[in-house]
């Protein structure tokens, strides 16, 4: 059972005598089921009577229930309710669109809406280019899925996928400021999800793809690259090759490697491995090791599909053959975005000395990473609840700030490259140690870092 | 030219000596060159020198040029530049996306997004109804236009389309509390449209389609009614004819005659007419003339669309034919939605005794106002600048409102004459007089009161 988390947090409502030690009963309630009390707050008082709100966080709903039974097995405790913390949050939705405008009086309206506003209609009619000045465009990146790999969750649709979207729009606002707006598609047909965002991108000023699975995500996203005049971003991609590149950076600083020198093993290659392979090959890596889940990708053999085709021809120079096991032997560096549990603490022994391992399969890394560190030099995984979480929020909402400042109609090799950088530095020399090698997601430099990256090297493009 | 309106309003920032009489002279030039003066604010004063911010409301472009030059003229004074608070108003977009909740720390991204948002989405696959609960479907909806007819500037695309939605979605907020956002497309397409607003249909709690030029608003509104769940609303159809028998109800009153009893002539069978015509005649009128620039149309006549045929077959009970002029002899009821200057002061007074006038033709009625009200009981205008306003927003943001409320998934007719109902009742008995026939946009009453009306009559549909 993994430990309680606040995204399993409750609040059981209940009836307690009003004893002097009635708190402390419950609390022990809690504790003995195995819960992790966070607040106990008396709600009503009636003489002999107390209301209680004991909230805590639980693994799962089993859990909770566990709980909750606890609770109510107290002598002369009766529960009232329960709630969920995390539905109470999701209730009504996580996004609200608010005027920036005054609209009080008729001056307001005369001006934001009619007659006042076809002037500027007209102004974006005469030089499009003004709807970069005028509209919401200047600053709003939509959020598109069509539901098929959301989360760990697989293939559960656009409605579904929503609260994932909604909560990442909340993330842009919150750490970068960008306006960000949940595009969930009701279609999962390539050229049909390539038509929609192409008619919809009057809007917005940046699209990021989410949650599309492979390999449809690497089409949809090179066609709306070629034909939208707008930054197209698959985050599942390119935040996920951001972040590593930039955990990477500061773990071979850690053990005095250099990226260049290294053997990298990077299993699975699905969105995210394709594009760790590819911006690692793009930054000088010279010996990457793509593998599936049959191993070492075979350059000779023929791929499902061009963009494994790609990886098989462009990576594995000493066409070392084999299982995960077993090409995972003296590597130095190993990457995991592709499932749980592949490998375990021997095979982590067996890699070269001071070896760095990324085990970012959520929920469930591709090895435990407490084994990985009894033989690893830096271990990180994808989760919260251990040190170096590689996560995509150190990337995507500055990255998309300095799109949107920088007025960018494309994404190139050396703005992730620069953004990576920017991440990395965000952890300075005497903080970097092999427990610290990415910053806190809410280290508010990061953000403000990464913008100016992108837009620094927007800025070289456009002049170069 | 028109009167100065705040929607023309500009500030001319400029140098002048410090003298006792300076603002006094500025202003006097200001109102030489027609200008309505609304402020002169000092800004900086440098011993002999002031700097002062003259803003004020002109008629248009050229207008805005005069005054500057007006200003210029004045000895001593030096103009540094002109704003134009119109379009400073719009600089960056009108709209922003706000998360609702906290994201401050670890325990608020556990239950907004990973790990907790992934309970949230798997209740919603396992009850695809629950994404009305736990999502922003609760309370958005989707502005949508392919700018084929915005305002009365025709077809200039959805770029430059976007500062009305934004306007329109602005307006949502503020009057009715409703989520709304702009999906501006790039195509005109009716079978793209179609496919499109179904496959973006998730986020969404209704569909507001706005300035899609008829006939094909028609089959877009026909369709996605019958294919969608969610309630779909063609503004400029229902919402001018909901405040149009609003303001009829209330103008019937004033001249005290009956729906079932007077010859009404509609000019114009576009969009807004057709749905004028549909619903007059649910709620009972007998005697609807329809003209297009040709005049009344003819019943047995072949229709360019199947729409206009309905109007064609539906209406006109005394088979009368002629050019409008011709018809709208002896009319109790003349309603514009369709073209300047169709008719003149003598074509009203050909009317039937205490005639009631709408000339709604946007910004240049069918007839001049001030004209028609030598010889009519009533007049209203689409316009601000003239008594009764018949104005949108009345209707929609409290007809979403109550859609969303009551959880409906389609518009009745029942739902569009309560909300008339609502609209026309806001203006109380003491105050209803033949100037004063629709309740002021501002009237905080109208949009709960439309919401109420909308949720008990959807309510009462789901009970029968």
């Amino acid at each position: 059972m993994s430990a309680p988390s606040p995204g399993y947090s409750i609040t059981v409502r209940a009836e307690a005598p009003a004893a002097i030690d009635t708190t402390g009963v419950v609390a022990a309630a809690v504790a003995s089921a195995g819960g992790a009390l966070t607040a106990l707050d008396v709600v009503e008082s009636h003489g002999d009577k107390l209301v209680v709100d004991v909230t805590c966080n639980a693994s799962d709903a089993d859990h909770a229930d566990r709980i909750t039974a606890a609770i109510a097995a107290v002598p002369g405790v009766a529960v009232r309710k329960v709630s969920d913390r995390t539905f109470l949050l999701h209730l009504g939705g996580k996004l609200e669109v608010v005027p920036k405008v005054p609209l009080k009086h008729r001056d307001d309206l005369s001006r934001a809406y009619t007659p006042g506003v076809a002037r500027v209609c007209l102004a974006i009619a005469e030089n499009p280019d003004d709807a970069r000045r005028l509209t919401i465009k200047r600053n709003t990146v939509a959020v598109v899925t069509d539901g098929s790999a959301v989360l760990g969750l697989g293939n559960i649709g656009p409605a579904a996928a929503l609260p994932v979207m909604e909560g990442k729009a909340a993330l842009f606002k919150q750490f970068a400021g960008v306006d960000a707006w949940p595009v969930c598609l009701d279609t999962q047909d390539t050229e049909q999800i390539i038509s929609i965002v192409k008619a919809i991108a009057p809007v917005y000023g940046g699209v990021n793809l989410e949650d599309i699975s492979a390999p449809r995500c690497f089409e949809i996203e090179q066609r709306l690259r070629d034909e939208l005049d707008i930054p197209v971003f698959h985050d599942d991609q390119h935040g996920t090759a951001i972040v590593t590149l930039a955990a990477l950076r500061n773990a071979l600083r850690v053990v005095d490697k250099k990226l260049e020198d290294v053997r990298i093993v990077v299993s699975g290659v699905g969105a995210a491995g394709h594009a760790i392979v590819r911006l690692l090959d793009a930054q000088g890596a010279t010996d990457i090791i793509g593998c599936d889940r049959r191993g070492a990708l075979d350059p000779e053999a023929e791929h499902a599909d061009e963009f494994r085709g790609w990886i098989a021809r462009n990576t594995n120079p000493s066409r070392t053959t084999g299982t995960l096991k077993e090409v995972v032997r003296g590597a130095d560096v190993f990457i995991g975005v592709s499932a749980p549990n592949l490998l375990d603490g021997d095979d982590i022994a067996s890699m070269a000395k001071d070896a760095i391992v990324f085990a970012m399969a959520n929920p469930d890394p591709e090895v435990d990473p407490v084994a990985a560190s009894h033989h690893a030099a830096v271990v990180a995984t994808g989760r919260s609840d251990y040190a170096n979480q590689i996560n995509n929020v150190l990337a995507f909402p500055g990255f998309f700030r300095g799109l949107l400042d920088a007025g960018a109609r494309d994404i190139t090799d050396e703005m992730m490259i620069a953004a990576a950088s920017a991440i990395a530095d965000c952890v300075h020399p005497d903080e970097l140690n092999a427990s610290y090698i990415v910053p806190s997601v809410f280290d508010p430099e990061v953000s403000p870092a990464v913008a100016a990256a992108v837009r620094s090297a927007a800025g070289t493009e456009r002049r170069g």
